[in-house]
């Protein structure tokens, strides 16, 4: 076995990363590109594990190691451990995942007092090669010989404080070589005998130190936290020094191969003359840009630029990638540290990946795979401008993302009649409810108190684009005019801004960027259509939405939720005096004054919605959830409904549950009220004949909420039916439909065989299935989720993405059982889940036929479900 | 194929009561045991299939019927259509089940004006004679020739009213003849010629007439309900008329072959001398006791009593049960005309399986199988007398059984105060939550206005064996003094008794009969326990609940939930300062304030145990249960506990949630309050040590509940862990500990692999599973259950009988994959279906170890899984 690869050595083997670990993998993979790359050496993860088990380094090894190390100096003309032009190594842990920060480094290794005047020597600045010097010896004293790293940082911060020196660049020579000798008697206390200047014992120390940071408890924390395995161990990667900062013609720099904000194909980064790598980053000195103005790198050292560019294009070709690089020029000579993948707006993101398919860089099914779906959610939305600085008044969950501003109001009804003076209003709320939808409407954002990033409020502000935040439990609301975080108090009218990208809310109006959907998107989604195989709806029923989601790609609508149908004002009274009504001729009559209106709000829908499917999900909330709840607004419908106050309290406080989401809805109201199941079927008939009448098709698939077994689906298909007939009689036409259900009760989805039988399709219920796997309401979990999260309890949010050992368990199920009596069923999800990305890569290997989502995130399902197909097929 | 069969043959058939129908199989049964049956003959179910499909009656058919009627006549002596002595039958439908009244029957065929002077010399009594053809031409015209019922009884009417009779019995010959002239006229118009006076006409249109009700809509709707097959048919039987009006050496009766009410073995029964069948239960002639008094049928009749005696004993040991007969004595001669298996109290029920296994006529294992273990449940508890009858001013649904009487409180602190006064008083409330449970405890009974047969106040009071009625939606409650129910007011301390068995309630004090538990009980039940496999649990913490258990033969304690230990006002008050706490300081103290107590409560357990197994379930209920709700306990809290009044709203705001069924409970609180459950756990081992320092061995298995995952198993059992390590050192002692979970949320069951990695068994919370899989809250249930019951639209209620089909489904799933990961697994149920007798054979046939139930039905577990192991072997 090999423990030890030179970078050149790395095309030997089958998985580079697992032996060589990401940094080395990544270095070694340049050098195979004959790049110029410091020369150096790879020690192998099971050379770690190897260390693990016998606690020693072996003979093996270490003879390994001094042959690589001689090729390497021969390779420079220097030599370790000589006094003329002394090789320098840096030694650098590096696992085949990555734990950024977990394990240590060691620089310089090979300076001893020896080697230090031919350092000294090669830099040409010996106050440079005693500051190397001293910077090892308090490396090497901490990490090898496992002193705190205190006492030599306050010994040096008294030298500081002795000669007045405010930074330790600026120590004298003199003050440089007392100090190190201070550092050499400390260790020499600790270890009882003096440091050996034998640099070879240096070298195996810091290996040995590398090996053992594995195990640290840190370490072994974080790979516990992060689930990876303890038995994987490190490589040490032990590279030449290159130094950028010896002359002119030294620098050090970082370059994107692109523009990582536009996308656009250019050279983009920093670099400072006669500087090492940290002080590029460390912001203490300002860095010119590499192809701008008179000091940048292309007109200072153009042939080097040139150089650059043209490894950038290279790593891109190998990559298939845009790279993020750091680079040291020494003395002339330009030597690459690193290459990775480059972080990158959403823009750049779409618009690289499609010019990198035109530059023939990049397949599309290649370029589809290197965009992020919720990259393509975020573009749609305005968001605060990234120049402005500004401290946060309050924190929550970021619910519904994009950026707004507005006064405050703490009523939906104050937030409707702002809009209708044209003001733009922050609807703040405990928490909210149907009966708020209105005022989430008119409002350009919500804040919420309560609830978490799939609660009412957070679902209904994504569905219609709005930003929102909830949970942001630190605000108090004090009066129906103030609230409170901690000392700040903020009135009605005040202005504040959501950030809902971050959960971030402040005071004021802050500048915000606005969205720009360049050309490259369309492109991407196109290609994106002819690989997926899922089908994308969205969730809509009002005109504004629907259409929103057909331009942005819908292929229909897979959920039209009716109840949103009878919150304007209109309807809203009706379905009251519906709920409050005293006799069955009442309510008949209550139920026959709907009617018109859901028939003319389907019209609506089914004109623009030209031939492709609906999914009309039949009434659903409970009932209560109609009736206002504060005491004016009930004061005020007595007096409108002519209902003694008296009467219709007990009326509203006799319609409460202890939990109404397990309670009086969904299928259930069919149960106790089928006249209003059956006014709904009625006013979809006639919508559908009239608008056929005018030559346009019509897609219905008819849709109960809530179903629990199969005689449910009986019942209610003979209501529907009855109205069917009359209709098609009445009106002379023929009106095709089909019917199915939610899947969203566990007992529907273990029962999907025996309800199969009465149903064309399902649609999965994601949200209230997962509610009720879990045992959990979304609108109770955020107070205790943060506990969850943090003890890792949950394998993630499930509210966030489908639980697939549980809830996606039962949807495997489901869709087995329920082809196996309809082997043509059709089967769709329309909970939240249907626009996350990797809820779509379940749903597309759980053979589902489509998904819907809010139409904001039709773009983003499109693409999820390509990579979806993309990855499925790999 | 045979299409008639005499009763003598039907020994023949392999299953008599599917060709024959229940009916005729039971006569034809007492036939072949050469029982004295009027004589007679049977078609088939298979006749009547044949004419639904031709529609008409087979010349096969038609000559077998004349053959048996033939032979009838010889053995009577008698024959059909001859003037003397004429022959006369029933025509009676009878399918294989029961669908009482949805057929048709004919008496008398064979009674013609030919036939009718000699059946009037037969009589002795003209009048007599005249009335049955009058009957026989009102029954015909309708039955067979579809006159409407309305035009004969208008007839009669007027001839009544004509003539100032009263009765139509008191018609004179004179009268009763211009009747049937009226008749055979109304049948003459009706058909366009007169009725036929062939006896063989009326006998073919009889028979058609009877096959044809098997589709009259009435009798295809309610097999449709029954979900009994259309394709059955019905059998006819044809058998000789006979008289018990004949003369004073002629009667009718009823017997029972045992006391219904006592058990005790006697002939018990009514009858009347001179009269026919329908006499005796009429209600209009006073019945005389077969047995009792100078005109008894042993009195006056002695060899007949004695004959009768003789063939209740042979039909006893031939049906292996009590039989209840209908018999005509004609001129001397006994005729048995029905024996069917004979209805009994619970009392009489125990006895008579456990003396007829005494008596050798059953196995001890048959006798089981006799007894419905609801009886032995109601056996428990006291009933209202049913001698007395009275009406209820509201009813609800029986939450739990027995009688109770008492003075009306609306507040639990009313009923604890009142019990302290030794009042009995019913506890009156909207519905219950925790925080009432001191309040149940105080009160003889309670009566709420919602909740189902499941809610929170129908299961306290069950496990506590007191009266319980729930959700009696028409009770009003005005004020903290006063309901109403429609115009009834009652006030604070007045008198109402609970009827929980039948969920009616009454003003004033009603008498109640005490139970009393015979020795057979205990007999039986010995019995029951040799067969069983699963074993009996009690849910209960109390000492007096515990002892309870124990002595009803409770092998342990399957559900000891701590929450109710902290419901003692000592307790409470250190809980309600915990929830309350600002600082983790002030919340460490108010914890450990509880230790001392919950260990006391554990200590008093385990001695009661006495070395039998307790699962202790740490706390589930959501902390706000233990907060006060009213505006006057609030404040009083605020001054026990010295808080801001308006803070202790605020936080008691915060605590509350949209549906705390789906929010922070179980063990969700050992997430974010670790310390809760640690307490917890140091109380037990503390308890145990001290308790096993006396000698008393302490089985101990600790169960957490509502899991979803794996990881919070392995979580919890860290806590305990270290709280079991430290605590065996402090104390010295081993203290064994099993550790399992309750599997009540679907995901728990779905990866009940996973969670078996951790757990040593697992405890199926049936309550809160069956809500999780339905999407329904047992508490909100009751307003539209009605109507769900009415359509039928789910199987049956899912919360009184375990459904199989789902609920049922992932129980079977669950304990296959918990057994695979760990086949040792011991697997249990504690939700309420744990005492239902049908859930207990699923659960059974599921493979569990034991279930566990309310003290007050662990007699009634015992018995069902003693049947359930019987027919499961069968």
């Amino acid at each position: 076995m090999t423990y030890v690869y030179d970078f050149t050595e790395s095309h030997r083997l089958e998985n580079p990363t697992l032996l060589l670990g990401n940094k080395g993998a990544n270095l070694a993979g340049m050098a195979s590109l004959g790049l110029p790359v410091p020369p150096g050496f790879i020690l192998t993860t099971q050379a770690c594990q190897e260390y693990e088990k016998n606690q020693k380094l072996s003979d093996t090894l270490k003879s390994e190691v001094l042959a690589h190390l001689e090729k390497l100096g021969k390779q420079l003309g220097r030599s370790f451990n000589q006094a003329e032009n002394p090789l320098l190594v840096s030694v650098r842990s590096g696992a085949s995942v990555s734990m950024p920060g977990m394990m240590e480094t060691l620089l310089n290794v090979g300076l001893t007092p020896d080697t230090l005047p031919g350092f000294s020597d090669f830099l040409g600045q010996s106050q440079a090669a005693l500051d190397c010097y001293r910077r090892f010896l308090q490396m090497y004293g901490h990490i090898v010989l496992g002193l705190s790293s205190e006492i030599f940082q306050n010994q040096l911060q008294s030298k500081l404080e002795q000669t007045k020196t405010s930074h330790e660049k600026d120590l004298s020579e003199e003050h440089l070589k007392s100090l190190i000798l201070v550092y050499e008697n400390l260790i020499q206390t600790s270890l009882g005998l003096p440091l050996s200047t034998n640099p070879y014992d240096h070298l195996w120390g810091s290996i040995e130190a590398v090996f053992k940071s594995w195990n640290s408890p840190r370490a072994k924390t974080y790979r516990q936290l992060q689930g990876i395995s303890d038995t994987l161990g490190t490589a040490i990667t032990i590279q030449a020094m290159v130094f950028g900062n010896l002359d002119k013609k030294s620098a050090s720099g970082v370059a994107f191969t692109r523009n990582p904000s536009t996308g656009e194909k250019e050279l983009f980064g920093e670099y400072l003359v006669k500087a090492q790598g940290e002080d590029v980053v460390a912001g203490t000195h300002t860095p010119d840009s590499l192809n701008d103005g008179p000091k940048s790198l292309a007109t200072l050292m153009p042939d080097t630029y040139q150089h650059l560019q043209k490894i950038g294009g290279l790593l891109e070709k190998h990559y298939k990638d845009m790279q993020d690089l750091e680079f040291t020029i020494e003395k002339g000579h330009l030597w690459m540290l690193q290459t990775r993948t480059g972080k990158r707006s959403a823009k750049a993101s779409v618009r690289i990946a499609v010019e990198m398919v035109e530059e023939k860089l990049l397949t599309p099914a290649e370029a589809l795979l290197k965009i992020n779906p919720d990259d393509l959610e975020r573009l749609l939305l305005p968001c605060l401008d990234s120049n402005v600085s500004a401290s946060a008044f309050v924190e929550g969950f970021a619910g519904a993302p994009g950026a707004a501003t507005g006064s405050i109001v703490f009523t939906a009804e104050d937030a409707v009649n702002a809009q209708a003076e044209g003001k733009a209003v922050i609807l703040v709320r405990p928490e909210t409810n149907a009966d708020d939808v209105h005022g989430i409407w008119a409002a350009a954002g919500v804040l919420t108190q309560r609830g978490g990033t799939t609660s009412h409020a957070a679902v209904v502000a994504r569905g219609m684009g709005k930003p929102c935040i909830v949970g942001a439990s630190a605000l108090e609301i004090l009066s129906e005019t103030t609230l409170r975080v901690g000392s700040v108090l903020l009135q009605e009218g005040n202005i504040i801004t959501l950030d809902g990208n971050t959960g971030k809310a402040y005071e004021g109006d802050l500048p915000k960027a606005q969205p720009h959907l360049g050309s490259e998107i369309n492109t991407a989604l196109k290609w994106a259509d002819q690989y997926r195989h899922l089908g994308v709806r969205a969730n809509a029923e009002t005109r504004q939405d629907v259409l929103k989601a057909l331009e942005l790609g819908a292929e229909g609508i897979g959920l039209c939720r009716t109840e949103h149908m009878f919150f304007d004002p209109k309807s809203l009274r009706a379905f009251q005096q519906m709920i409050l009504s005293k006799t069955p001729k009442e309510r008949r009559s209550a139920i026959e004054a709907l009617l018109p209106l859901q028939k003319e709000s389907f019209k609506d829908l089914f004109e623009v919605l030209d031939a492709k499917p609906v999914t009309i999900r039949f009434l659903d909330p409970p009932l209560h959830e109609f009736l206002p709840t504060s005491e004016s607004d009930l004061a005020e419908l007595a007096r409108t409904l002519d209902i003694p106050l008296a009467e219709l309290k007990q009326r509203h406080k006799s319609l409460q549950e202890l939990n109404p989401m397990l309670g009086h809805r969904g299928c259930r109201l069919a149960a106790t009220i089928p006249a209003l199941y059956e006014m709904q079927a009625r006013a979809i008939f006639y919508a559908a004949a009239d608008v056929q009448k005018k030559g346009i098709k019509v897609n219905l698939e008819l849709m109960v909420p809530l179903i629990v077994t199969s005689q449910e689906m009986s019942y209610i298909k003979t209501l529907i039916d009855t109205a069917h007939t009359d209709i098609e009689k009445e009106t002379g036409m023929t009106l095709p439909y089909t019917y199915g259900c939610m899947i969203e009760t566990p007992r529907a989805a273990l029962r999907s065989d025996d309800i199969a039988q009465t149903a064309d399709f399902f649609s999965f219920g994601t949200n209230d299935l997962t509610q009720l796997v879990y045992g959990l309401s979304r609108d109770d979990f955020a107070p205790f989720w943060p506990h969850y999260a943090e003890k890792e309890l949950f394998p993630k949010n499930p509210f966030m993405h489908l639980d697939e050992q549980g809830v996606g368990d039962l949807i495997h199920k489901a869709v087995k059982k329920g082809r196996t009596t309809s082997p043509t069923l059709k089967i769709g999800i329309c909970g939240e889940h249907g626009g996350d990305p990797t809820s779509i890569h379940f749903f597309h290997k759980a053979g589902l036929d489509y998904v819907s989502c809010s139409p904001y995130r039709v773009l983003s399902a499109r693409l999820a479900a390509a990579q979806a197909a993309l990855m499925a097929s790999k």
